[in-house]
């Protein structure tokens, strides 16, 4: 049952560092990519923009760090909740992009 | 600028297969996944629906084929329209998943 994004993608938005009420950090932030993809032999403007979220340990070195950054991250997809069908990234692995 | 999904998915829709303007042969689905993943040493339930299209002449070896069947896609996530935010899989590449 495969389930595996990576994506490089700048942070537009990244919220502060919150714990859960078992103590587990969550750094929340918004991406949004931009690229060009071929599709059936054309060339495509591909945009699109996801809510992310990394959750514990690992997640405390990326807090303040991010915002504004690009990224190329990998995860898996999960709605938000069982009643908003709506896709959010979490995200195992990071790495920033050398500019 | 990576932009690469592999999703192990059935398929609870397919569309009747359309051509655009210009004759490109299109083929609309709908995937829903379900798995367990580990997030942060902890094991959670996934699951996610995403509306997701072939473009192109390879898609006329799926049409009529796919509605009920579990497949491993891989493919971009690309916004459905610049006012429409909402994320499409474009799938490139499919296979049954064997029972």
């Amino acid at each position: 049952m495969q389930n595996r994004l990576v994506l490089t993608a700048t942070v537009e938005r990244e919220d502060v560092l919150r714990y859960t009420p078992a103590g587990v950090p969550v750094l929340e932030m918004w991406l949004r990519h931009q690229s060009r993809q071929t599709e059936a032999g054309a060339e495509r403007d591909v945009i699109c923009e996801i809510q992310s979220v990394m959750v514990g340990e690992a997640c405390r070195a990326w807090a303040g760090r991010v915002a504004g950054q690009e990224l190329t991250v990998s995860g898996f997809l999960c709605q938000r909740s069982l009643r908003n069908p709506r896709l959010v990234l979490h995200i195992e692995s990071a790495e920033f992009v050398k500019g």
